[in-house]
């Protein structure tokens, strides 16, 4: 086990998290805001830290990493990272579990807050919030492109030969498409910032909105969420920058490199937009009978909506939940949803649904005739049966996972339908919860600190595809 | 496509039926209760429509049958038969709906109920509720003996040298089968009656009750259920014949041929009662250290109630849900659970969860080391992988009904809880839903119309392990 070379890149990803901490720091020392004290020390401490982490293992910069380092190595960073970034929110007075509980949100780009009264907070706090969702998100990425598909998990087998393969022009490969993945990311972040400033946005909500809109994360600096800016035009522009960081990345750079239409013949942006616009829609339609809005603001109103739990963001652009109990069912199931494998959303993710499908289709089709060889092909080539089972143990893990830790809030106090929809909304990264407490227009500053530490791993494992943490709990993992 | 040869073992399963509806005209006619005329014109319809079908489809009485067969008669059997046994609750003024739904919860074994009042309503009504929860506990062992190995559905795969076989033999083997199975459920049903006779019930509570009992129906006689009957002896011997009717039924004939030590060398069975002990050990000191109740009482309680959800039964000694917020969370998961398969309960059922965990653990090893051959073994014997498959297919199918279902409810106007409870209860055939409405101190009564068929079709989804319905859906089922 190669466990100085983790150290080595974990230390590099923490003091990457230590240099951004000086971001809000700056900023607060020009807004004349003592913050910046917090950020100052807590950004040293980081940077001593990382970089005696790094000295100490300069000699272990292995560059070929062995298949156990990759999954002890991702495990690592999700678990160490928010603990080092959670450092300024207790310099801030928050207690350890909310601070802890508000880094890995953000770091896992969930966007579950224990703050209220965002408004009036200082501008280094909310754009510190807002930065741990980007890198955040920047992490996923890395993860999808670089570690999931060595580790063959996230639906890599389906998207293997397009994302990477395992020649030995690998770390070769690799840089190259982290820069790529890294331009992209910060391309439309800026395309984004300029879009949402345009439409009436200041400056500084436009670009911690933006962060956590292309991150698909969902923490906003106004305690009334997207629903604070006025105008479709706003809305609507949130919606596809949404979807903008909820389809998967290597299309943009296919599309950069010349194909200009891979976006456009990708199954899985075809189902995932598909679900979108039929939901939205019939969602617009059924609420515009219900309401006084008008059938183009009803719309409006789904789209975002609808939108941002899918792809898993979190904002609301208003309490949702108030539109009726259909309402309540609907947002219930479409948390589980997600957007698409190699993106930054997170969820069940639109390619295991397509292959559930195909699973599902063919079995049924051999109960009757058992002799019958069924063909299944997904998005134009053959579905591998390997790919078709991780699909149904990862689905069977979730929804255990989902179970237990249900159980475990209801036993810690707290009623059915904020212990349910805090499980589902943890796992899968998306934010708001139901009921009066966790909703769309609460927060989980209420829950029990044990209950806050639950769902911060809860968050983990749901980033982490669950099955990245779980190899850790096979004893074989750990011999020689 | 046989469709005659279907109509012919319906008609003849529909005049079962109304010769049965002539025990409560009986009981009635004995009690003075002018009820007897809607049994008796019940009983003369079903009688006159099914002798008409089996005459009419005399000359089909076919010895080979089909798989399409297998799979319509069985589909067919549980929708037409709730249509006809629903007539008494028609002829004595309940609406078509709760008629419906009362008959399909009493046949699938279920358990919900839209009467209140039961303790005040004549004989002849409670008998037939009971009888059609044992009617439909035969209906559910001739289907997991004779129909589902043939099919290849519910873990028959896993099971199948033991308790079928398709060589020539096996219509003689059928019977054979049929008629022990039929034995060992009369005998049961007749040490239930005496043991809750013996300890206290009145002879007509202990005959409905034993049928409610065996079935893993969870009818009863008293607005209290289970409650109404005091005495911790009684609450225990519920418990045991809750499970004599939750675990595989071929292995009591596989006692009676002289292997004794069958029922507990079985897998499924240890997984089952192991199940039960810690949850309702661990429940019950929990239970213990928050309530009055001593330890002993507080075992009592939660070894009656969890077995009861678990055995998807669905009596209440007890309001549980009163006992904390835990509890709620707590039997919510356990409505999920099930029995074993090859018995009268339903749910997930243990087995599923058994294969599961085997195929998980097998999947996580593979990650880290993608060269290695794991052996599964399930039983003593290698694991299929169909079977492996199967588990898989149906658990995504049995939560993608759960939503579906939920998201329809809340649309209907029903709060999340009520909704999602509902769902889970009916498709797991358990009875008991949780919140105000339906909770174990509640009824289905006030529930939409709609809401009670859209129920109904889920509980027999759920009774018929979804594939068997799904294959209807699928186009080239019925080709040619």
């Amino acid at each position: 086990m190669q466990i100085k070379f983790v150290f080595h890149i974990v230390g590099i990803v923490v003091l990457g998290s230590a240099l951004a901490a000086l971001l809000p720091m700056l900023v607060d020392l020009m807004a004349g805001n003592p913050d910046w004290k917090v950020f100052a020390s807590s950004a040293a401490f980081m940077g001593f830290v990382s970089i005696s982490m790094i000295l100490a293992t300069w000699s272990e910069r292995s560059t070929s990493m062995s298949l156990r380092t990759a999954f002890l190595l991702t495990g690592m960073s999700w678990m160490v990272l928010p603990l080092f970034t959670a450092l300024p929110f207790l310099g801030l007075g928050h207690g350890y579990a909310d601070a802890v509980f508000e880094a890995t949100s953000g770091l896992t780009t969930t966007g579950s807050t224990v703050f209220s009264g965002l408004d009036a907070l200082p501008p280094g706090m909310l754009l510190w919030r807002s930065l741990l969702q980007w890198i955040g998100g920047i992490g996923i990425l890395a993860m999808a492109v670089v570690l999931l598909p060595f580790m063959r998990i996230g639906g890599s087998q389906l998207f293997r030969s397009e994302s990477s393969d395992t020649s030995e022009k690998v770390e070769a490969r690799w840089s190259v498409l982290m820069v790529d993945i890294l331009l992209i990311y910060l391309c439309l972040t800026a395309l984004c910032t300029m879009v949402f400033w345009g439409l009436g946005m200041s400056g500084f909500d436009a670009v911690c909105h933006a962060m956590a809109t292309i991150s698909t994360g969902g923490f906003s600096t106004h305690d009334a969420s997207f629903g604070y800016f006025e105008g479709a035009a706003m809305q609507w522009a949130g919606t596809l920058f949404m979807l903008s960081g909820a389809v998967p990345f290597f299309l943009y750079i296919k599309a950069a490199r010349g194909n200009r239409l891979a976006m456009f013949r990708d199954s899985q942006v075809i189902g995932l937009v598909g679900f979108l616009c039929i939901v939205s829609l019939l969602a617009g339609i059924w609420l515009h009978q219900r309401s006084e809005a008008n059938l183009f603001e009803a719309i409006t109103l789904t789209f975002f909506n609808v939108t941002s739990i899918v792809t898993t963001t979190g904002f609301a652009s208003t309490d949702y939940t108030r539109w009726g109990a259909g309402a309540i069912g609907l947002f219930l199931v479409l948390t589980f949803v997600g957007g698409c494998s190699g993106s930054t959303s997170g969820g069940i993710k639109i390619y295991r649904f397509q292959v559930l499908l195909l699973v599902i289709k063919a079995h049924v089709k051999r109960l009757t005739s058992p002799h019958r060889i069924v063909p299944t092909t997904f998005n134009g080539r053959p579905l591998p049966e390997d790919a078709a089972f991780a699909v149904l143990a990862f689905l069977a893990l979730f929804v255990a996972t989902i179970a237990v830790s249900t159980v475990m809030l209801t036993f810690l106090g707290l009623d059915l339908v904020t212990s349910y929809s805090a499980s589902v909304t943890a796992i899968t990264n998306v934010g708001p919860g139901l009921g009066p407490v966790i909703g769309p227009s609460g927060t989980f500053e209420s829950l029990p600190e044990s209950a806050k530490f639950l769902l911060s791993f809860v968050m983990i494992l749901g980033r982490l595809e669950i099955f990245t943490v779980l190899v850790a709990f096979d004893r074989d993992f750990w011999k020689a």
